[in-house]
């Protein structure tokens, strides 16, 4: 293990980070419009966490003043886990420094409760992961969370984005299949692997990533009066990220208007599709989003998922209309708003909320679960196990079932023209859903036990949900969505769990965004002795 | 395809059932002591679907007339998958004929309800599978269910149990690793695989399965006054087979004794076990029994599961103690005495019950939902996944994460003293969770689609419930178990399900039954096509 040069590029994580906290800290006056008064606490800590972050940077840099630039596999699998880590840390500082407030005390509604290290770490995580899960109760009282602290919050989606898109698809090149396929299509200086080439596409990439933003942030002020330069950087911040975190209790459906809704619809689609595919489109080449079949199996998915929701809705339900009151065209037009924002807020794990869907039927709150395992494409910032994943582990089983009887045919396996017949590629995918079930069966045993009945009990919720909201808490942790059902639903959040839960979703928050390996190797006490 | 062969084959699986259902009728007269009065019903239920039984097994005989006795494996596959439909098919007239019925009506609670023909086929199934799961809500009434009747119901679990044992073990050669590995050990008059010795292994297996059932027979006689041939024997039938009829409304509970508990969790057990093993074990080599590493990861598994309950009911929750009136060691041995029956109970898959477990702590109903996904040892009568596959599951899953960062490096996987390399192996494991979950999956959401809510809400269920209560229905269905969560604990049962759900139930049942392959091999139209 080359541990000078992971001392080394950690040390310019840590530039990064605090150069970024620079752009929170203007928030903090009321000049900018959105803090009532001076953030005293929100200033200070931002200006502490950045001389923090400049420090270890520099303490970082000095051990690795001799590094040799060469990043193998090893090193650059060590890089990307440990800076989800690092970044947690150092994230979390603004927070705990300014004496943030997660809400206040339920019996008085008035003692505020200050965030504990635990919750600290539990929203920095959360918004470097692109989770989007929050424990504060109460984001609109400027009183208990300073607007520049609320802005870091959302800056840490930024740059958790960025970081996937660079050290995770570009860098490291993870999001297998998709990737892989898809890769020798890039057009760039060098062949393949090199490292001109791959620093060519992390440019590339970097740039795209924050020219969406950008040209989010614009759509949204021109949308909606409250919309302001605040609001619709955090907004656009959480969309592309595929993050989720809001600057309203009531997300989204703060703005109530139905042009911002599908706006960020539409944005939360292309966040959630292939970075090489978005760069392919942007020089011209149209043809490659017709022949790619994860982004066509990806926009069949949400068609299928958003029209049995409402099928079942308007057929028998009529969640959008109790009262049997609107003609059938305008339940139909309600429901489609506040459906296929829901479906694609939650498959391409963004976690936004326009409508609280915990109240829909069950139908939809099981299909919605279910969705948080399929995630995004590969190459995107979107969680969950990505689209690619799916459309192969299915077409395997197929093929593996014929093979039960007839041992000898190896058909070939076909994506779009694409053909592979790579037995390590099987393997590969039929090994990661095996990871993923049985993590999950893992933690959700876990958090059922360690996580006290009383958590439902003493809110009033029936103790049988358990089983239910601790396995849609880790579904939506480990696939970084945010919110779940029942307890963590979509008007819920994270606040009442016990801080050694918080330590569980802070473990899968990360594990889900560096798609298992890349975190797991760090727990092998090998990975770091060999070489 | 040698369809002759097939038939030939399933003609005789025909008169089998004809022949056992002779058994049942001394039953349906007042001088066996359990029938108040002559049943007619039941009686000339039983005499017509015999002839039924043995009109069919002469056509298949004079379609197989010409049958050439060469057994390949995918004629081993098409008798074993189709045997089991045509028994279920079969197995219902008896119920049928008879009009027995499920229950009283819910409005005046005396209305008798029949059977339905989708409830016949579902209880025929669920004893041939041994899965014990019942839509028939009152067992002890004479005038609804005849005595004749409910112990044809019991012996088709002894028929599935054998069926299992002979065609599924010892002829068809499945249970994959644990059998692969095992098989060589066996004392036979010839080499592996060849014909003489799958019916030397056959009928040996078949006489260990009908001494079981008669020692236990004897065994529960003995114990209680309650316990007369009748309920002996299906007690008996119900535990060797793994399959969990009863003939009390409260199972096991019923009897009222620690003793009869103690000696069905025995018995339970050792039906979980390899046949194989019992084998060694019989001839004297008792060493196999510690050498063999799934034999020790059942038994381990079934103790840490009952710690943990144990644990948690006694440190926490007490509910074998409700007013802390109990010294701690009663508590104890009550607390002990039902979490062994249950764990034990759910884990080989049999499903008997001696206390509602639904009524325990949240921990102790997962681990019970995640224990139906165990199942026993590869080769027993149990359903489930199998102890076997969940060994090499996680040293493979182990092994694959080090390959991560070290791909070069192959590691032998070891199991006990057995050292096996055989990546087709591994793949297959790998696939087999894959389809478990995967099929699970679409079961789950299939079933909340086709169930109304009303289910739920008409039996004053809070409707919150469905999620959970589905995922334990076809967790308990597709594992052999038999009663889930909720609205089909072990309190109630699967009466209220619409005929689709129960049409789907029964799918599943064959399905896990037959391990997948052998019942989705019978879907594919190459399977019929190919030679």
């Amino acid at each position: 293990m080359n541990y000078p040069l992971v001392a080394r590029l950690l040390g310019a994580l840590c530039w990064l980070m605090g150069i970024t906290m620079l752009f929170s800290i203007p928030w903090a006056f009321p000049v900018m419009g959105v803090a009532p008064e001076f953030e005293r606490s929100g200033c200070f800590a931002l200006l502490a966490s950045m001389v923090v972050c400049f420090a270890v940077g520099v303490l970082l840099r000095w051990l690795g003043r001799d590094a040799q630039m060469n990043l193998f596999r090893k090193e650059a699998m060590a890089v990307v886990g440990l800076s989800w880590v690092l970044a947690t840390v150092l994230g979390a500082l603004p927070y705990w420094l300014s004496g943030t407030c997660r809400g206040r005390q339920e019996a008085d509604k008035a003692t505020p409760v200050r965030m504990t290290v635990y919750d600290c770490l539990f929203e920095s995580q959360s918004g470097f992961s692109t989770t989007g899960a929050t424990v504060i109760t109460d984001l609109e009282d400027t009183k208990l969370v300073p607007r520049s602290i609320l802005f870091w919050r959302s800056s840490t989606h930024f740059l958790g984005g960025l970081g996937i898109i660079v050290l995770f698809v570009a860098v490291l090149g993870q999001g297998s299949a998709g990737k892989a396929l898809m890769r020798a299509e890039i057009p760039g200086p060098s062949k393949e692997g090199s490292q001109e080439r791959m620093q060519h596409t992390a440019w590339n990439f970097a740039a795209i990533y924050v020219a969406l933003n950008l040209i989010l942030t614009v759509l949204l002020m021109l949308e909606s009066k409250k919309m302001n330069l605040f609001n619709a950087l955090c907004h656009a911040f959480g969309t592309m990220a595929t993050g989720g975190f809001s600057t309203y209790n009531d997300s989204v459906a703060a703005f109530d208007s139905a042009l911002v809704d599908y706006t960020i619809t539409v944005f939360m689609i292309i966040a959630g599709m292939n970075f090489t595919l978005i760069y392919l489109v942007l020089v011209g080449r149209w043809s490659a989003m017709w022949k790619d079949i994860e982004w066509r199996a990806y926009l069949t998915g949400m068609a299928v998922v958003i029209a049995a929701i409402m099928a079942m809705s308007i057929g028998t339900y009529h969640e959008f209309d109790p009262n049997d009151k609107l003609p059938w065209l305008t339940e139909f037009r309600v429901a489609f708003r506040y459906v296929s924002f829901q479906v694609v807020s939650i498959m391409t794990t963004t976690g936004f909320g326009t409508h609280n869907f915990d109240t829909w039927h069950q139908l939809a709150r099981a299909l919605l679960f279910l969705l948080m395992f399929v995630g995004g494409c590969a190459g995107s910032t979107g969680g969950g196990i990505k689209v690619i994943r799916h459309v192969l582990f299915v077409k395997i089983l197929g093929m593996e079932i014929e093979r039960s009887y007839h041992p000898t045919v190896v058909r070939p396996l076909k994506l779009g023209d694409n053909v592979t017949t790579d037995a390590e590629l099987r393997s590969q995918i039929l090994l990661y859903f095996g990871l993923v079930t049985f993590i999950f069966m893992l933690s959700w045993i876990t958090l059922v036990a360690i996580e006290p009945e009383s958590t439902w009990t003493e809110v009033g919720q029936p103790v049988d949900n358990k089983l239910i909201d601790c396995a849609s808490a880790v579904a939506a942790t480990m696939n970084n969505i945010g919110p779940g059902l029942g307890t963590v639903g979509a008007k819920q959040n994270y606040a009442n769990f016990e801080p050694l839960s918080k330590l569980l979703f802070i473990f899968l928050m990360t594990l889900g965004r560096l798609e298992l390996f890349a975190v797991l190797v760090l727990l092998l006490p090998g990975f770091w002795r060999s070489h």
